[in-house]
């Protein structure tokens, strides 16, 4: 760890910043980042990481082999050429201590209605101690806090004594493709940060994720003789039925897993989108339903998507229409695999000291049942992956916030591992 | 009846006019007439009847006082003034023979996917002795049938002795409003043909209909932590459920109708649209779910609608989110009466005989599970009203088409009806 002058000199560079953090966090946030148009913000950040002395390697999706990875997740409506990643490395000469990467994702899901919010969505408004808008949690908080850590050293006068590549990468909420891009394009270090919104915890383990789109087809007729033909959307809810028994089925299985015991009803099942027919006096023709399922660390991703289509093919053998008219399911997005973060590895313990430092007391570990980007680096790249950040409300949802004051002792924390993790050294 | 010779003229007339009435049927089906685009396809009737010698009254919904009439539908996202009607009237002197509305609808409803038509939808294909397109069948074919019914009396050398109405209305598929507003004009005859494809049968009822929105709203969250939040598909589906369940005990109440004991299930409830939530993995916020629900004759409209509203409001109260964010029903279209032509007018006897001429055979009653625009003039203006005209396929469906023979009869049928019914005298 290092020396409390140290310390005391990083708490001072994050708080004098701290304004600076705020703005840039209200900056990144009321870039309308959603799924395909991230380039605009990647562009920003380029330019501004560039502008503190970064060098910074800027790449798109199509720049690097990513089909040919077998953890790449298939894309279906966006373009992987503009799907931008940014990796700022600081490189202070010779590197003698541990490198480290720091990671976040600039996509942000969509914002829904906007008259179901009390501030405008990208609006980054601050009242009561938080700061408003898509994205503010869930992950541009923790994306100030990274760069902001990283400007607190260098305030101080000092700079990591081990390379550091912060990154900003994309469809975190849809794939994972952009964190694997950054791997397939060469980066690895001896430790990952990935700073989501866990409200000062260290996530132990993550579930896995699939996507799929339901896809039914009808037979229209005029509702008058409905009895003829098949509705697509009555068949459709048929099928989502079969699903919510499926993982009924599998979160009695997970009471047994060896991270899941405690947590009920681990894995969700979300229909999350649905569009079908054109005419209430038409039985609908079509039916889509987007749908997101988890999957336990140690789950294997190929059986669990098995298992799904087995679930869809079985309710269709009940249905006189769906046996005729078999549902389609279209894999488009997540195949991810669950992850846990074994206890007792050395970048774990910096950090526990790092967050003790900055927030007086001990970290805690969560069990998410969500999925985040640690993954890769821990599942297939052997390096060890913290995920650890700010503290938010409202992921996925409306009046989405971060705290504010978390924030700022976040970004001390996370100032603080990066010293004792890489070292130190004086800026030249 | 007339005499021998001059149905023969007649049928001689009809048929050599076929080709051009086909020519015609495949004019207007060319025109998407989909609902609040119907009005280049009036344009064209109205000036292809002005042409043929008719006086034209073209007038929109927001000509007429539609909302003051306890029986007008709303409307919703369409602009009552888009929406043209066309009244043609021929008049041969003094009027001393018994009038007649002829009435066809226009609109259509959507014709879905085009690739999973055999044909183009709007290409008004013939194979087979099938014409096909969207509203080939439902009921372009019957506009045909009117008007060369009218141009067959007038090319063997005769008007009918009464006034002739020619009128082609929107709003059948949605509301009736189009029809309705024909009366509103002031137009009334002393009875009404409307073509409608039954097949050559008299339609004997016909159901209401109601339509519905229904409105579902959900808490959005991050779906690691669904079971916080509400998922406004599933509550729709659970209200989609409800609605089946009321339909079932609807269903059982009709088996004691005097129209529709002998109809299995006549009571059709169809979700028709469905539309909700933005992301695969959010829980959805919002869900919503047109629906259309039929009634049968003598029961009352606002009876059925208050039953729709009961069943949603006790399957909200059987749900924890949707008892605390209560889903909203948008009435947005039709609300219907049914209706029974009660046997034994003279104008049913009249039509009866006519298609014992062309067809060769009795004409066959039919019950309708589905609404037409006859409820009208029955039931609040006490004009006797016939429902009966050509015979085709794939109303509201895929592949829609007309029997082109069946089409060329029923064009004599209606011509014969009309010269009984109006009488006839030559033109001058």
């Amino acid at each position: 760890m290092p020396d409390s002058a140290t310390l005391q000199a990083l708490r001072d560079a994050v708080e004098a910043a701290f304004d600076e953090e705020l703005r840039f966090l209200a900056d990144i946030v009321r870039f309308q980042s959603l799924r395909g148009r991230e380039a605009p913000l990647q562009d920003f950040l380029a330019r501004w990481l560039a502008g503190r002395g970064y060098a910074v390697d800027r790449f798109s999706l199509a720049d690097v082999p990513l089909t040919s990875h077998p953890k790449a997740a298939p894309m279906v409506e966006v373009d992987p050429a503009q799907s931008i990643q940014v990796v700022a490395t600081r490189r202070c000469g010779e590197a003698n201590g541990r490198s480290l990467i720091l990671q976040g994702h600039i996509d942000v899901v969509p914002e829904g209605p906007a008259e179901m919010w009390s501030v405008p969505p990208y609006s980054a408004a601050v009242r009561d101690g938080w700061l408003y808008g898509r994205g503010a949690h869930d992950m541009k908080s923790g994306v100030a806090a990274m760069v902001f850590a990283m400007e607190a050293i260098r305030a101080a006068g000092w700079c990591p004594a081990g390379d550091v590549h912060v990154m900003t990468v994309t469809e975190e909420e849809s794939t994972g493709n952009g964190a694997l891009a950054t791997l397939l394009r060469g980066y690895r270090a001896d430790a990952v940060l990935i700073p989501e919104p866990t409200g000062g915890t260290i996530t132990r383990a993550h579930t896995g994720t699939l996507w799929f789109r339901l896809r039914v087809r009808g037979v229209p007729v005029h509702v008058a003789v409905a009895q003829t033909g098949s509705n697509a959307i009555t068949s459709a809810m048929r099928l989502v039925q079969a699903l919510e028994n499926h993982t009924v089925t599998l979160n009695r299985e997970a009471r047994s897993h060896r991270w899941y015991s405690e947590v009920m009803d681990p894995i969700k099942f979300n229909p999350g989108i649905i569009r079908g027919g054109d005419w209430a006096s038409s039985t609908p023709a079509w039916c889509e339903v987007d749908c997101r399922i988890g999957l336990l660390p140690g789950s294997d991703v190929q059986e669990a998507m098995a298992a799904v289509e087995r679930c869809v093919a079985e309710a269709a053998r009940g249905d006189r229409f769906l046996e005729e008219n078999p549902p389609e399911i279209l894999w488009h997005g997540f195949q991810a695999d669950g992850y846990a973060l074994e206890p007792g590895s050395e970048a774990e313990a910096v950090l526990a000291q790092a967050h003790r430092h900055a927030f007086g007391e001990e970290m805690g570990a969560r069990i998410s049942t969500a999925v985040n980007d640690t993954r890769y680096y821990g599942l297939y790249y052997d390096i060890p992956a913290l995920c650890y950040g700010p503290r938010g409300e409202g992921a996925h949802g409306f009046d989405e916030r971060t705290d504010i004051e978390f924030l700022r002792t976040t970004t001390l924390s996370i100032a603080a591992f990066i010293a004792d993790w890489c070292g130190l050294k004086p800026l030249e």
